[in-house]
């Protein structure tokens, strides 16, 4: 099968001050057309380091992905490396001085030299122009020595700009290499379960998983308390392929079926507001201690102003109050995070923001804030809608970030069942 | 100088489904201490696969610190793996027998012979005991046999669950690590600009650039509309280090000085958090288009509940009526991303927030949703407090993702220039 690798190029992946999310898109993008990611690899900002991963790296790999380094200042060292590494000269190309003097002019920008240079291409490659930035894309074909058929290793760099990259590989990169090798069908079919253990799912689908043919995978996903299943086809034949994980995966989902909430690789987000897509309601949210997330989850989803009307972020008492009519003396005497407290918030978002359904959530996210009676990480959910709300109880024991991430999730899979039983 | 490199393990990895946050996070820490990363890998669940990874990167690192493939499941082969590579054999540990023990009784959940599985270890390495869940840490020493010295490569095994990871590398992982080894100082010292181009600020600073002394590195990090610049100084006598460094950031800062943010390695919202804080001020916001995601920023600050007290999310026309007192004539004749709107909208949030200042934003984020007037992408910006509120138009032409993002970052500094400049 005709494998790939990506490498990453910048001192701020190795440091950790930038997370690398390029690399995790180009893998989807690659598997979609049936090219299999063996390796990634990140390196810094360094001469004989990028050099050596570009020797290591076609051991492994016929097409290597190049990512970052391509910028217009002294650190970024990609584009002239390759050009000596695959023996060539820096000549300006036309078309993508045209590109950069185009955008200078559309951004009504002063442009100085260095933008210019950013023009400047190895002799020796295939430019990808780049509609989305100044550095253009540059495509490497290198005959393999060892190789009795002639087939040899493509090299791609991209620039590590996110949305740069994502263009230049959608629009040039996928299309030549699809034209160029011949790949196989993989095919994943992922479900998500929620209420579960790792553990406890292995166990349920042991037999399952232990008679599974060799050319389908089975891989376990935890993530926010939940565990994606993916199982993985690969062969020569798209049909049979998909014929066989077909099978397999409706067999999959029917032993999982008490804890299944999408048999999609989707967030939980997006199940709910299908949900409430299809019957024609809207939902809205009073946020305290989850502070806008489990607004900003829903409001991602393309089209969500169908289905949501907004939230109530009441991180402060008295917003509790004004917003979402709390009565001031529960809040005294039970504190913001308790039953009463979440079911009132709930009930004020249901009429201000003129819903069908509510979530509702009041927590302590840590690390400060906690008592004794109620330790960081308490938190309390309300969900339903006029005819009845529900509230609940839970604790979660992580930090900050994860306990909100945690809630927002619970808090979601709660008006999911809810809707579904109602 | 001693240098570490990171094997990531696991499928989801290269197929992109899951982004890997561990080897930042882990480079961060390390770098702290003075072990430089010099390369990240990442390899799918094949045995071969693996196998390779720790064969090559011993020939760039000291120190490999492998994280995944610990679970309790049928594709979770490291601990196998590693028991072969260093010639060992599995044994129950007791402490991690019982720490397993405790977990579940903990849950309250049934224990099977999956779960105790986990409590076995490789005869041949020590033991990291995980307090945050079942699969302990292992640490396997490896002799070098080409070094005289007699010193030789340190391998960490830990599992992929972050907060597990993160809690074994602070407990355990690092100070074993810094008994072993001599590590250099290693300095950053990061700034943050807003409004400014990469290339005009490279221009800008060129002389600056071009006569830093070699032991101290220069990085530019594009993100967002901002741009990160970097100092790293490098050296074994700490104080001499940081002096050298100290001085040229000084210099640095003041070259930028139009366009400085803070002079700290942290986001926008903490340094608009700080600025509220030092003068004891309040602020709020009221969100259509970023839904939420401003309140989210702010409240993922630890104690931002001092300065901040709530965000009214209107993404419905009635939401912006009812909650923020929108004029619905307006609403309807200027559009709901208008000038007018969101100034109506800025006003409501700050009477019913009861807040010093004011964020509101109302745009079209796209895909859908945009006019030939209004394109997705448009999106009005208010920012003020009582006295006096400030609208701006901006244009963004990115996905909705990003464009999510980048009306939070700007709204956040046309506040942080608003209260500055009061």
């Amino acid at each position: 099968m005709t494998q790939a690798s990506i490498i990453t190029i910048g001192d701020e992946l190795l440091i950790g001050q930038v997370i690398d999310t390029n690399s995790a898109w180009m893998a989807q993008e690659l598997n979609k057309s049936g090219i299999r990611v063996v390796r990634r690899v990140a390196v810094g900002d360094v001469w004989d380091e990028i050099w050596t991963a570009l020797d290591e790296e076609q051991k492994y790999a016929d097409i290597i992905l190049i990512t970052g380094g391509l910028g217009p200042t002294a650190d970024d060292i990609t584009k002239p490396l390759l050009c000596k590494y695959f023996g060539g000269t820096l000549i300006v190309d036309e078309g993508a001085k045209q590109n950069v003097l185009d955008i200078f002019t559309r951004l009504n920008r002063p442009i100085i030299d260095r933008n210019l240079k950013q023009a400047e291409v190895p002799d020796v490659c295939t430019v990808l122009q780049n509609k989305r930035g100044t550095a253009p894309g540059m495509l490497f074909n290198k005959p393999h020595p060892s190789s009795l058929s002639g087939e040899g290793k493509v090299f791609v760099s991209l620039p590590g700009v996110p949305h740069e990259m994502k263009g230049l590989m959608t629009d040039d990169v996928i299309p030549a290499l699809v034209k160029q090798f011949k790949f196989p069908a993989i095919i994943h079919k992922t479900l998500l379960t929620a209420g579960v253990g790792e553990s406890f799912l292995a166990e349920l689908i042991k037999d399952f998983e232990e008679t599974l043919p060799a050319h389908i995978k089975l891989a376990y996903l935890p993530n926010y308390g939940m565990v994606r299943l993916r199982l993985t086809a690969t062969g020569f034949n798209a049909a049979e392929t998909e014929t066989a994980i077909s099978l397999l995966f409706e067999n999959l989902k029917s032993l999982v079926a008490d804890y299944l909430v999408t048999d999609k690789d989707e967030p939980m987000e997006n199940v709910v507001g299908k949900l409430l897509l299809a019957s024609g309601k809207t939902m809205c949210t009073a946020e305290s201690c989850t502070g806008g997330y489990i607004a900003h989850l829903l409001t991602s989803i393309v089209g969500s102003s169908k289905f949501y009307n907004g939230s109530v972020v009441s991180y402060s008492y008295e917003a509790k109050k004004d917003l979402l009519q709390v009565d001031k003396n529960i809040l005294l005497t039970k504190g913001a995070v308790s039953e009463e407290v979440v079911l009132q918030m709930a009930h004020g978002a249901l009429k201000h923001l003129k819903s069908d359904y509510v979530i509702a959530v009041s927590g302590i996210m840590g690390p400060d804030g906690g008592t004794t009676d109620k330790p960081a990480g308490t938190v309390w959910i309300a969900v339903g809608n006029k005819e009845n709300l529900q509230a609940q109880k839970l604790y979660f024991r992580f930090d900050r970030t994860r306990n909100i991430q945690l809630t927002a999730t619970n808090a979601l899979n709660l008006l999911r069942k809810f809707i579904l039983s109602a």
